[in-house]
């Protein structure tokens, strides 16, 4: 048995222990949070709950742990604190500071001794992947990725800082158009505004000037200025009733050509009802590579780029290459 | 620079030769050939064409050779003899019979110190990889494969044996209502039937039965019995014109749940406008793979599933975090 911890008990630690209960040859030992360990109820029989002050005692009683913090101020701290003394997998997911947290994260696992995986999920995870595997094959060729239709949560959080809004939910929607001229082969050029819309549920405090709320979304720099969005007032029972779920997904295109000019299209795409659930599904299966490659010695921080599809899967190489090849 | 040599000059040894062209750190020494060399015209200045033959005497001159025979005959015999004296890679598709090739291939590798990787393309290859993962990372669900749209070389061969038969094509084809209920997440079962049809372009000759070979088609066990298959006779200038290609493609869908119940639908696509310059593109990029473990000390037997997928492109570690995950 892989003896797992999970640091963090969020939604993301939350679906990690949901997917450890789908998975024979895993058992969760323990759970780590900042609240007061009392006040959290778990799921797992057997499996404790600890304060995260006292993981460093459970050193010899885990295999892996699974960091499921934040990426913004959690897991550049966490992550590399924790490598020192476990092996350790996090679902880094700041795309442009990837390289630092890497070599933070290095550093802590060599001088540990341990194995570390960051960026695991979906993307970064198996979007990256499939960018990669896509690239590697038709290397005269032109990637796309569409995220959608799904919650975005940091837009989500944006429009309920503006003034007059109760709550809200925002979904991006890759466009039609746009997918299906990717799928053509023609390669477009496509700029933010032609590749994903944005749509909007939000609830406005009583007595809110609307006008005032729609303006100050479609207008946001970054988060909505650039694409095409629109905007739904409703009430706060309809937001619980029809925008409770937190689905995603999304499309990774590479549009290339072998030497003779005749045009190959790989694409993959996922359909999630739950980003958390699935991000941990995937986290879970590198948790099993994580130990394998510990056991094996391997030292240092590693990425999805760096295991060898096999060691995710609980099957022997036989049983995968008799079912599966 | 990584040295290839190209064992079989076919359809897919042509493919292997354009995609070697798309990629700066690999050269072709040279193709072997059971044809007399003289006859033989290849594409790639300052390569030599040798007969089979002459393979052994190229040993210290090629890194990896890329095996391109036929699955029926040629591969179980060739892959295993070039194993003890070469690196190689071959695209070996009998699915059934890919345990017993993997024992021979491995025993030679491990006898001549040299690292072999077996059935790369894309199913098997890409697809049987994407099998894996999907069901790694959704243990509680159900996987899908569709083929098509694409030329079937076996099924058309099996129509050009009938007699009264002087050419034909043959498209395997999915059924849309087929995909669109597995995508729903249903997790249906489906017949053969169901899953597919096929649709056969046939040139009878001069006199021949039509009501006859439309008949013998539809009712050959194995082959056609099994589906629902649509027959058109057209004129030689037709098929010529209109079915010269070799396109292929297909789907490979899983269905799964989270331990909460959500859905999950991870799907994977291929649409290809020639199939053996695809085969060759995924060949060439595991080529490169199989020259990097070569030079790590790995003997024996490999498939995709060993792979770490970092090794196929020739991106170093840091570019690939930083450009792709």
């Amino acid at each position: 048995m892989i003896r797992i911890g999970i640091y963090g008990y969020g939604n993301l630690g939350r679906g990690v222990e949901m997917a450890i209960s789908q998975n024979d040859d895993m058992e969760l030992v323990a759970v780590f949070t900042r609240r007061p360990p009392e006040s959290v109820k778990i799921n797992t029989k057997g499996a404790r709950v600890l304060h995260i002050d006292d993981a460093l005692n459970m050193k010899d009683e885990i295999d892996v742990m699974v960091i499921c913090g934040g990426s913004a101020t959690d897991l550049p701290v966490q992550t590399p604190f924790l490598a020192e003394h476990f092996n350790v997998i996090d679902s880094f997911d700041t795309h442009a500071k990837i390289p630092e947290h890497f070599e933070n994260v290095n550093k802590s696992a060599i001088k540990g001794a341990h194995t570390a995986m960051i960026s695991v999920g979906w993307d970064p995870g198996m979007f990256s992947l499939n960018r990669m595997y896509a690239g590697a094959i038709l290397p005269n060729g032109k990637d796309y990725t569409f995220w959608g239709k799904g919650v975005s949560q940091g837009h989500s959080d944006a429009i309920r800082r503006i003034e007059g809004v109760a709550d809200a939910k925002q979904y991006t929607i890759p466009v039609k158009e746009a997918l299906d001229e990717v799928r053509s082969g023609s390669n477009p050029t496509l700029t933010t505004r032609q590749k994903h819309t944005r749509e909007c549920f939000v609830v406005a405090k009583e007595g809110a000037d609307l006008s005032y709320i729609e303006n100050e979304i479609k207008t946001m720099p970054n988060y909505f200025a650039d694409y095409d969005t629109t905007v739904h007032f409703i009430s706060q029972e309809e937001l619980n009733e029809k925008h409770a779920g937190i689905p995603h997904g999304g499309f990774v295109i590479r549009s290339g050509e072998s030497a003779s000019g005749n045009k190959h299209i790989i694409e993959y795409s996922l359909k999630l009802d739950s980003n958390p659930e699935f991000t941990a599904s995937v986290i879970v299966a590198y948790a099993r590579a994580t130990y394998r490659m510990a056991c094996e010695g391997t030292v240092g921080c590693k990425s999805v780029f760096d295991v060898p599809p096999a060691y995710l899967s609980p099957k022997s190489g036989e049983e995968l290459r008799k079912e599966l090849l």
